[in-house]
């Protein structure tokens, strides 16, 4: 049955601090109305087919290696998968931050499977997937 | 002062339900964890919409390396904007494509500068710009 | 003014032998060129002698990512020298050994030591520094 | 039968007048002597076995893109090893030079002719290989 429903969420001070700037920004009236945008924007990609074809795909993520075993999990993660990633690039950004960068190359779904597992590691502040091509088809 | 804090949303019951069905695909434990996800890389575009804050992204490139003078092209375009492109990972997917992945260090404007115009070479099968962040100010 | 000169060296007759089973195993064309290279190669390493100069280098490191803390530790050492590493290669060579090339830049003095930190941290198989050149001076 | 020969070699002006600055800084009385040894030290590294053996190794190449055609060749080289050649990290070092670094894995005699290959290009300015292990067998 269709109808409004109501529940709560948990979040860092200073992240909902940050988030009310933006919302205020962007001409929200209020936080609901705010993350119902971010939350069918997020539904618009589950869309996507991710099926049996090879592909490739990079994963762009950042993080701060000083989250208590991140760099341990986020290494174990793609340890896993060592056949489907084919290397990745690690850039120091500054005393805390790290970008990586994956190449990954497998089945579409497994390729999109290893990009969410690492992306919602908590401590990863930004990840995304680009879902790219292996180029054999294009001309 | 730092700390977690909790707050109520209210939404549409099959808003909901679809939200939640991404959240199980994508493996979340609970709906604040998602739900922070998608207001930090909210954070991360709306960093991007002002030209003039540094920050860092990643081009990734599918190519076919034949294509005439296309990789000279390319390279020479990266060395102009040497002190913004960090670095390049190349991974050579098959005897005639390319996968290349920069990473780019400057202000919003240049990066996304930078990208467009590697991305509209002739030759280029495939380009996508990901805007990510310093992580800086990100919690 | 620039421009191509020419002198003759002279060698013993089985050195020259042995010299000569070099370049063809090799594959260069002739004895020039194969001279000009152990030559440059001798300019990139006087250079390393002192200290001081911008210079940069390739770090080699071959580790089992399963070692406690190891790939925290060399983490933690690589961003404490943010500024002189410019950024990482990883590859995943199996589930438990990892493969690092890092690229450093800064004084021969500061590249060896940061080199030196990463080879010995316990756990490390199997590290290498490779003394090059920013190519400026090298003709 | 052994003795003294003589042959000439070719060189640029410029290479040559570094090169003299180095012999008369390392003490040396002559070219002659001083080749004698860069040739010596050379062949110590013939005597290495590449063999059948499994094995991954790092190339290190310092360029000048704008020499004609050159990046190019590198990269026909590398793709034709695509195989081999996990990926390779490129490091733009200024307008002129760059810096890359191959991960190879292979047999080692594969690995090694790959790096000769690379390194024996023309306008290639420092080349080296790192031969390390796939780490399986060391603890």
């Amino acid at each position: 049955m269709a109808g409004t429903v109501r529940f709560g969420i948990s979040i860092d001070n200073k992240l909902l601090e940050s988030f009310d700037q933006l919302i205020e920004n962007k001409g929200y009236m209020n936080r609901s109305e705010a993350i119902r945008d971010l939350i069918r924007a997020s539904l618009v990609e589950l869309k996507w087919e991710f099926g049996e074809e090879e592909t490739v795909g990079t994963v762009t993520l950042v993080y701060d290696h000083h989250v208590r075993d991140l760099s341990e999990k986020l290494t174990e993660q793609q340890h896993e998968n060592h056949d489907k990633v084919i290397s990745t690039l690690h850039v120091h950004l500054d005393p805390h931050n790290c970008l990586e960068v994956l190449v990954v190359r497998g089945k579409a779904r497994d390729v999109k499977k290893i990009a969410d597992e690492l992306i919602r590691v908590k401590g990863v502040k930004h990840g995304k997937l680009v879902m790219t091509t292996t180029g054999e088809e294009l001309h």
